[in-house]
């Protein structure tokens, strides 16, 4: 279970201080990019067309994995697995964004991300309203504080 | 960038030629399981209440990747990046599911899982409508490829 960087992330933040709650609570949300390695610009075909896409990366900045905690904005401790905290066992970091474009081949310009400058980039994937959007559904202890500005 | 499993996804899948397009494509969607490791229990806290999650997973028995290829009910060459094929340079997966309950501390019972039973489960996120859902997406070239039966 070996990964590899297809790419890097540039966004605003320096540091995991600087970094938002989530993507979509900076109002306005700042342009960001998704520089992908020549290797891989051949998997970007008819990428074009898409609104948005859903970004994974490797959270590399972040410490020790934490299973349970209390939320700064909570009273509880809750779960990991409940929470969208870096500090998972899997540092794997996923951002549901905005996509404004290709440009010169390689780069993708997006909004929403909100990791670190320079994160490294593990896959781009098509955001399919089909079997990715449940406007139903229901976010159990999180409902209370959920934050969307744009 | 090393990763480890935190549980293994049951499905009722045996190849990959067995799996369905997507995890909503099977009308009615079978039943799947999450077992977590012992180790790992601890993150479920306050999963419950959360009525969809994010399955992040190995797809350890995929081929190798393929940057490009023609979908076989399509007529052009598209990029892996613009397809949800687990053909990835990362074969990293991940799938919307609904959670339908813990069972037994360890176990969650979810749908719309598409992968091979035996897949093992990097990371378990809860869905968050504010950050995730997106109704007014467009699909790009899979727009008149779109299948959601329930």
């Amino acid at each position: 279970m070996e990964l590899r960087p297809i790419g890097v992330l540039h966004t605003p933040w320096r540091s995991i201080a600087d970094c938002p709650r989530n993507g979509r609570q900076p109002n306005p949300a700042p342009l960001c990019t998704a520089v992908v390695l020549p290797a891989f610009v051949e998997g970007l075909r008819s990428i074009e067309g898409f609104s948005h896409l859903i970004m994974v990366y490797w959270m590399d900045q972040v410490k020790t994995p934490e299973l349970s905690f209390t939320p700064p904005f909570d009273t509880e401790v809750r779960g990991i697995f409940a929470t969208r905290s870096p500090r998972r066992p899997n540092p794997i970091g996923l951002s549901v964004v905005a996509f404004e474009g290709l440009e010169g081949g390689d780069t993708l310009k997006v909004r929403y991300l909100d990791c670190i400058d320079g994160t490294p980039l593990l896959d781009i994937k098509p955001y399919l309203k089909s079997t990715d959007c449940e406007p139903d559904s229901s976010m159990g202890w999180l409902e209370q504080h959920a934050t969307r500005r744009r």
